[in-house]
């Protein structure tokens, strides 16, 4: 295993300093609790948004916390859920008064602890909604999910519902639009290779030096099929053609293309297949209203990437464009 | 070898395609002179900015193509030296009438091409001033290059000197700062594995298991020398000390500290190698003004970081914090 770390107990802790450390003037990090807080959390009168799940998936969901996205990320070790504990330390530090929305993708343990949390802070007063997110059209039920997966469509959500979140809006409200958006959105992953988890210390799973797994999860759970290395246009048709076969048409609205690289490829690659997504998109008469390409729901060092499309009406575009500040996603302030 | 391309020799077209499908709102791509285009060039008594180099190092230079950064960027094909006729193209393309600072890495090719782009653009009426830059302390001379080369030091050369450029300073204005922000910053880098050229199709060098090369160049080429793999600390030592043993006194000032992924590496790992670097940098003494953490000067799918430290006065900071809106780098606007 060959990795930038000290011992890989410590990944977790350090990769918070690091955080702290590198965007210490807008972040603040609750060591104990691991938590990515806002710097100016809580925001009085501002639904607070919470999310989180196990590390290895960076910039999510610690790189989404700021202005116009998350007020807190609770960070678990690597590719393993946070426990109720710390969710709970979030949504009490971020709640300002209108309640709390909990962003999760669906995987067991998270929906699990984020339920317990979401009673835990009932206890203590504060309204909590929770949004499960499930966009992976490649498998039905896996390895560490009954239902879809959560994936790619949880970096829209957390954009997009954090700008209602910013404009001030209720917390009912805000959950609706958190799950127009998990319901207007699909994904769908593939791996060229494995990834190691520190912790583990060697390959999660073996690929062949000519095979690619198609539909494969973000913490390298199998997917739909292992097929002969492909050029990027076949890979391409592999992943948009599944996704668009699931997106609901929501009166032909465009999409928001989203190329996603899982960690190990480089930007030049991801370039190429959004080209490719591009074309087939077009093909199709899916107009794309904005895109985005690379790296943000990572599997650690995995090569490979996913493609996440979400029929985004005119609200969820706008939504899309409103300023946002975090390490991950920036733009507008 | 496992990539996300089509044909090998396609690399540089393709990648090229995709950044204009992702970025066509304000990029503008020549395809036949492979050059990325502000949306808007020319500006109209702006200086131009331009720059180039071999592709593979993505986002650098076509990711940093926008207001507040560069003009124009010439892609080569991957780690060779674009053309002189493409360096022409972008000069001519974004000249304004104030005249063209050409930004180059010091490499052989790179230096000769942008020597007869610039003396091309003069008989073309186009005043060409240019700045090389050579920041990376490992070697003295190297595979490609007489002198040191240039690495992470031009991405912020190219942020700062943008900024001036924005601000409407005439091009001797704007070239002395370039050349304080080389003279002033220093750079190292490692890698845990090599890369691989697509029309080479093997490992441009080999490393063992255990193995780190350390002062690594952004080709590939060969570092200080090769040693045991190492925890993250070690590492960052490593590179910290050979930088801040040759980093100009510039009146202490603060630095603005830059751990650049080399495209293979995970953000986690990047973020531990961070906190690394700022406690070395404050057991030195030396504050930190601003950071960055990222993949910014890539080499492929290498797996590895460098760091970069620039001296940064109160004129460099307040550049470096000035609006930008690139694909790469992106804020206040």
């Amino acid at each position: 295993m060959k990795k930038l770390i000290n011992d890989p107990a410590d990944v977790v802790r350090e990769a918070l300093l690091g955080m702290q450390a590198a965007h210490g003037d807008r972040l603040r990090v609750d060591h104990s609790n691991r938590v990515v807080f806002r710097a100016d959390a809580p925001r009085r009168g501002k639904v607070g948004l919470v999310s989180g799940g196990g590390s290895g998936h960076e910039p999510m969901h610690g790189g989404f916390v700021g202005p116009g996205m998350l007020d807190a990320a609770c960070a678990g070790e690597v590719f393993t859920s946070p426990v109720p504990d710390q969710m709970l330390a979030a949504t009490l530090g971020v709640d300002g008064g209108a309640g709390v929305l909990h962003v999760v993708k669906n995987y067991t343990g998270d929906v699990m602890n984020f339920e317990m949390a979401a009673e835990l802070a009932a206890e203590n007063g504060v309204e909590v909604v929770s949004v499960v997110t499930d966009d992976d059209v490649a498998v039905q039920d896996s390895l560490y999910t009954a239902g879809r997966r959560g994936v790619g469509v949880t970096v829209l959500l957390e954009k997009i519902a954090g700008a209602a979140a910013e404009e001030g809006r209720p917390l009912a409200e805000v959950a609706d639009i958190a799950r127009r958006v998990d319901g207007q959105g699909r994904s769908m992953g593939m791996a060229l290779t494995s990834c190691t988890v520190p912790a583990a210390g060697r390959p999660t799973f073996e690929l062949g030096e000519n095979e690619i797994e198609v539909g494969i999860g973000i913490h390298g759970e199998p997917g739909r099929e292992r097929r002969p290395l492909a050029p990027a246009r076949e890979v391409a048709a592999m992943l948009v053609e599944p996704v668009l076969a699931d997106l609901p048409a929501a009166d032909g609205a465009p999409v928001i293309a989203f190329l996603n690289g899982m960690g190990g490829t480089p930007l030049i690659e991801l370039y190429i297949m959004y080209a490719e997504v591009q074309q087939l998109l077009e093909k199709a008469g899916v107009p794309v209203a904005r895109s985005l390409v690379g790296n943000y729901i990572t599997s650690l060092e995995m090569a490979g990437c996913s493609v996440t499309l979400l029929r985004a009406d005119d609200e969820l575009v706008r939504l899309w464009d409103a300023p946002v500040s975090t390490p991950g996603l920036r733009w507008g302030m």
